[in-house]
């Protein structure tokens, strides 16, 4: 289903592409994703709180511009549920703790669930011990890291988010896919300025800027992506034909190293401290590829960090210098006049802005997924 | 003063060529090198501890292959001693604390001996709340952070080291050096197998690099630095020119905005945690650098990490999921059969156990320097 619009102007050929692009998205209010969604986890059984939970967190990734975290993976996320590797009820369980440090058995829960539990004791455990650290096992895609980072803000916290996923990229000098696009994201006080909230994933490029380019059958840079035998590429489907995506810096000479470490990082932290699965055995999104033999642990893995700003100094005293720091740098010399340097979390605060008033627009691919999993639940989107 | 080798060949004009390496670098064994290290940072005032601490940190940069901030920079350092920047006999405080968390102003020490002071309270914090998180103030270069997670690993601890630099590096869209290399190291600790060590700059390529391109009188990869109005450029020697580095990522495209958010994440957990100074008001390491104006805080600033494996699981099971993690990645399908696929920190173990039997070598220019400042104190190198 979809609509369109027409437009008539003096342009030759406007016409069609305005017709083009209606047919291309559908812009849908906040609240009518958000009560479609809900009314989804609802019917896989999810509970009231978790449902809504659920649904805040993986919409904001279309309001923050990440489309391919968004309402676009709902479906995916209940082909998992059909599948039995999601629970709806999960009973989350501390399975191990200090005073600044927990493990977390999400009980294969929705990332989108376990998540927030986790990063919430992580803020709890700083109340008191000054920062606190959860590793997750046995948890599913939790959405943009970005969602759970920010949790921190409200508490005068720095926040700390990230997660392993399944193997798509290669490390230097192998053909191997070893590693998921394993994200950070960092989230960090401010006073009179918005707060810094870097969320980037440990590649060249994320998986979700893959996909646009594949929606306009256009090609990656080179440095994005390789073949199965390691010749570059830019070829923006050549995952689908045993290729990898590369890390952050490409390749060696750029530093490729760097962005391998830290995606090894990330998987170490969230799995191996935890005891998830990490490497080329952490459990595939699409419900319909089978999992990884002689998996080395419990699920996806997480990791989160929350640090009280005021265990290091005054919270007042912070605020302002981080304040001061943000203010420098975006009147930093720009390179061209009309491109200042932004801070990060900008063009994702704006985004959101906009996207809360005006709307979210839908690619119609992912209406029609979104139609066709409602009908199985008695469930319109419109 | 050097010395020169002749052997002669049957190819014509290998004899010059040999005659050009002897002259620009002598090997010399650790013991030398370090018994002359100590004696000068006895000279201008260490006590014993101190100046064996600091050599062994800053020679631990020669050994493990990271020429730039080894040896090299010993005149540097007498040189801010003798511009009163660095206080040869600081009492560090611990300024501020909680069960996890404390700051620490190293009273303009070397870094060499504040750093592993705050690494080492980092570690005993962990003992008892799990993690210890340290942030430091009005210190000096530190030499190489990998130096300091390391000292985790002997207590079955991850380690993490950072710190923030004078400003070289422009953020994305920008002229203006606004960050240094502001490296990240993350040690973790194996069972049978070698620790995981990385240890990077955020940056495309450490300035390291860069001094070896330029002795050689040659150009760099496109991506590495940009000339002053942020034109590409592969000039070894741009930033004598006005030019800058560029973040991790090189351009937009390829990420550069990643790099430049992890090189702010480093300023702001090293300084604006602490009361260091940050960005463009990081203190200069050349001594005739006039110190910048209006500073925000008080010298340089780093930031430790502390975490028991055994927070979080066993340290067996931990243990035993590395070995597994390191020889999965080590056996990934290379690219090339002769290029096996690294773990971080594996050329630098490398390096390390070869440079420790067979010497260190020293390039020229800095025996020349080294043989300089030891003349100041009436002490031989050779």
């Amino acid at each position: 289903m979809f609509f369109y619009t027409v437009i008539n102007t003096h342009i030759p050929g406007q016409k069609i592409i305005l017709l083009y692009l209606a047919r291309m998205a559908q812009t849908l209010p906040y609240r009518q994703l958000a009560d479609f969604t809900y009314s989804i986890f609802k019917a896989i059984g999810c509970s009231d709180a978790d449902a809504a939970l659920a649904t805040r967190v993986l919409l904001s990734a279309d309001l923050r511009g990440i489309d391919s975290h968004g309402v676009a993976r709902l479906t995916g996320y209940v082909r998992l549920w059909e599948a039995k590797r999601v629970n709806a009820t999960p009973e989350m369980k501390i399975v191990h703790e200090m005073p600044s440090t927990a493990v977390v058995d999400g009980d294969a829960g929705l990332g989108l669930v376990v998540a927030p539990f986790a990063m919430q004791l992580a803020i709890d455990k700083a109340r008191n011990a000054g920062t606190g650290w959860v590793s997750v096992r046995n948890s599913n895609h939790f959405g943009i890291a970005g969602y759970h980072a920010m949790m921190a803000l409200d508490h005068d916290m720095i926040g700390i988010a990230m997660t392993n996923a399944s193997a798509l990229v290669a490390p230097t000098f192998s053909t191997e896919r070893m590693l998921g696009t394993n994200p950070i994201a960092v989230a960090i006080p401010a006073g009179t300025q918005p707060p810094f909230v870097a969320d980037f994933a440990t590649t060249t490029a994320s998986n979700g800027k893959l996909e646009i380019l594949q929606r306009k059958n256009a090609g990656t840079p080179l440095g994005w992506v390789q073949e199965g035998d390691g010749t570059d590429s830019t070829d923006a489907n050549i995952l689908k034909k045993g290729g990898s995506m590369l890390p952050l810096g490409s390749d060696r000479e750029h530093g490729s190293h760097k962005g391998y470490a830290l995606g090894s990082i990330v998987d170490i932290f969230s799995a191996v401290l935890s005891g998830a699965s990490y490497g080329p055995w952490v459990p595939p999104f699409p419900a319909y590829v089978p999992m990884p033999e002689n998996m080395p642990g419990k699920g996806l893995g997480h990791f989160f960090g929350a640090m009280r700003v005021d265990a290091f100094r005054t919270a007042d005293e912070f605020k302002d210098h981080m304040d001061n720091w943000i203010t420098r740098f975006r009147n930093a010399k720009p390179t061209n006049e009309l491109n200042k340097v932004l801070i990060p979390g900008d063009p994702e605060r704006e985004m959101e802005a906009e996207r809360m008033a005006g709307g979210i627009p839908v690619v119609d691919s992912v209406i029609d997924e979104l139609n066709a999993v409602g009908q199985k639940f008695g469930l319109a989107l419109n």
